[in-house]
């Protein structure tokens, strides 16, 4: 019996005559039980039984068609500009270091004439990859040299380049879930299978991951393990070190996507997985769109060696080659020695709106909401009670002018269960997230007090 | 009985006989053969009979797994750099306009600061999109909402876009025959079968197009109807309008790749097959790397309007966005109006390098070559007599330090007949010229004295 011949809210068979009608032991069926509940498939009612529950069919990754939601995710709205954006994660332009950026763009005018507009190489402009491989060495302690780099045109490009060098139609790719929807877009346009594994608080759901590995082979994972798009969080240490022995065990590669990392308040430092991997098995893709500038659309990719030429043919397929002034200009930005204060800018700046974000969030915990403080990256994860809609609080705040995300916009599949919003502190201004959180505080109480009964969760 | 089965030089039965085994019309024979002549399958010699050509199997697209040729054609080389280059179709950075752009790449930052590298539409800066609507309207005779014009990371991603949204594994895709390994690249990544039709002095082959018709309904037909990569040839207008009619009447798009159509050195106005489209059957792919600056990575492509959000999504899971700081230097350069100057210096500068390269090559026309005058620009493709291999003349001028490229790098399949060499006068300087034409006219002149049976042609 497949999930989908379930009804909302129909009873399971207890587990003893589950048991009994399988010929199979007690443990298995209550190990059974427990993994559908981790999928977020059924609910268990203490004393009472377990229960299916039908999941939301509106909005996921199945259903984008319509485009609103990636319009939205880019910060772009389908209708007119909410009063506070809570739903982009764009950083501030008024953070860009444009004045030590500007020397760098016409330093390298003056010193490189048209040489820099002509074609650079097609995995990139040699002395950047030497200033990012150093870049590497310095901040995550990955030693890699400058063969080993191909520069992309921004993050996504990274696993476009990726989707065409490791995908055929029909591969099994797994995903944490939710995820980002730019990936998940990706991998499905080159004919693979998807499968999500869910996350838990301190990464993916490991156990899960283990039982999905025993029924398929997939080409590569694809995760974010810090600050994770969108739940912003990190994997534990045991848990990325566990994920790269699996990788290692399986033989898949770990596509890790990073753009945040460098982005902590709280003085900690953070290792990518790819930080401990010996064996190649980590393709590391790096954006520099939300720590630095979006517009700078310069990223790179690590390219295993036997993976390599082909890595380099889709790159060329794909766009010839990174704009070379740009990456010119990038390098001299690095060399100049500009990072470690920029970065320490941001960090205090976005670490401001964070405090005051969380303050705010933390007096609506009695509205149905519950969150875990990631203390670094430039969302929060909210999960909301069973019985109020995601849907319903997305739109009432869409009409009073906070614009927010929900949650199941990142849900890989229709059968996983997310009751969530991501609500993102990086583009409002400080002054304007009181009043984000005032219109949120009124649509929750809204629906607080409204008889319960006139809405139905996931509706 | 496949041409596969057929020995080179092997003589194909009579006409008469054919025709009576088959229980067919000699003229339906006869117009059988001329076909397969055309498609340069077999040959005939006068009063003896038609015999099979079996083709160049070291070369072509088909084979291009080391990459080697990617590299050259990308401009860097496999081995060591030569000492004249007419292999690279790279435009001199000394006729970039690096002055004006400075200019407009200061100004932009004055004028937007932190915006200028903030997230962009993902269909492109408007007021680009405006500059380049009346760009095509000014040159092409070209009229375009900006609603239809999506801006690109150069050419190159307007054809993986395009691979992106139109072409689903084994679906059939036409393009000439040679043609650009780009393009050949991005539509066999996305498990295109690709068919190539002959190109002829005046376009290409409409007739074998119209019998390639009857059998495949293609997605679209790729063409560089002006100074087409690699011939340099230009489609009569008859056969533009007619390539037009055809994709009406069965249904397929016109995917118009425009890389040089402004560069003519003989007054001569071209315009695309686009110019001519009232159906929105041509989707026209314009690239500004070799006409302005490759480091640019600026390009755009009019996308019919029921296809349009399918375009808008490939473009966003290819890289989100293009530049947003290049985009709005390359609008105000547009704006200032420097363009006109600026594209009739390069069409002087160009066409001397022209006119010395083509009365250098008539000089060798005693030595078992052909070519077209194309009047404009960047390359001459020249053909090769039977009894000349391209490849020994390749290898042969690469040794003497002249790199050139061997026309069946550009061969669609491995069953068709390409004795040529593409040669580019847009890197050599001036005074490289003559040095290249000596090393050409030596490693000829041996190939024609030394006894001929000694060299069997495309081995």
């Amino acid at each position: 019996m497949a999930i989908d011949d379930l009804s909302d809210g129909e009873k399971l068979p207890s587990i003893r005559s589950l048991s009994k009608t399988l010929e199979v032991n007690n443990v298995t069926v209550i190990n059974a039980f427990k993994m559908l509940e981790q999928e977020g498939l059924v609910y268990t009612v203490e004393g009472s039984g377990t229960y299916v529950r039908k999941p939301l069919k509106n909005y996921g990754l199945m259903n984008l068609e319509e485009g609103d939601f990636e319009l939205m995710l880019s910060g772009i709205y389908p209708h007119s500009k909410p009063n506070v954006d809570f739903a982009s994660v764009t950083p501030s332009p008024d953070l860009f270091p444009i004045k030590e950026f500007k020397e760098s763009l016409i330093e390298v005018l003056d010193r490189d004439g048209g040489n820099a507009f002509s074609y650079p190489e097609i995995r990139g402009y040699e002395p950047l990859r030497e200033s990012i491989s150093k870049f590497l060495l310095d901040n995550y302690s990955i030693n890699l040299s400058v063969d080993g780099i191909l520069i992309t045109s921004g993050g996504q490009q990274g696993l476009d380049i990726i989707s065409k060098t490791l995908i055929e139609p029909l591969d099994v790719v797994f995903v944490e879930n939710p995820t980002y929807p730019g990936a998940y877009q990706a991998f499905k346009s080159r004919g693979a299978k998807i499968i999500g594994i869910p996350m838990e608080n301190d990464g993916i759901n490991i156990e899960i991951l283990k039982s999905y590995l025993k029924r398929y082979s997939p080409k590569f994972i694809y995760t974010m393990p810090n600050f994770q798009n969108p739940t912003t969080i990190c994997y534990s240490e045991e848990k990325k070190r566990e994920l790269l022995r699996l990788a290692i065990e399986h033989d898949f590669y770990i596509v890790e996507d990073d753009f945040l990392t460098d982005l902590t308040f709280n003085n900690s430092i953070l290792y990518p997985v790819k930080s401990y991997d010996r064996s190649e098995k980590v393709i590391f893709i790096k954006s520099f769109s939300k720590i630095f500038m979006p517009g700078i659309r310069v990223g790179f990719l690590t390219v295993p060696e036997d993976i390599f030429k082909d890595v380099y043919k889709a790159k060329h397929s794909t766009d010839i080659s990174s704009s070379g002034y740009l990456q010119r200009a990038f390098d001299l930005y690095l060399r100049n020695g500009y990072w470690i204060n920029y970065i320490e800018n941001i960090r205090e700046n976005y670490k401001k709106k964070y405090d005051l974000f969380t303050s705010e969030l933390d007096k609506l915990s009695n509205l149905g909401i519950s969150y875990i403080k990631p203390n670094g990256g430039l969302s929060v994860w909210v999960n909301l009670d069973d019985d109020i809609s995601q849907t319903k609080v997305y739109e009432d705040c869409l009409k009073l002018g906070l614009a927010t995300v929900p949650g199941n916009v990142f849900s890989v599949d229709q059968n996983s269960y997310i009751n969530a919003l991501r609500l993102s502190f990086s583009t409002p201004e400080l002054d304007e997230i009181p009043l984000g959180f005032s219109i949120l505080k009124n649509v929750l109480s809204n629906i607080k007090n409204e008889d319960k009964r006139t809405y139905m969760p996931f509706v």
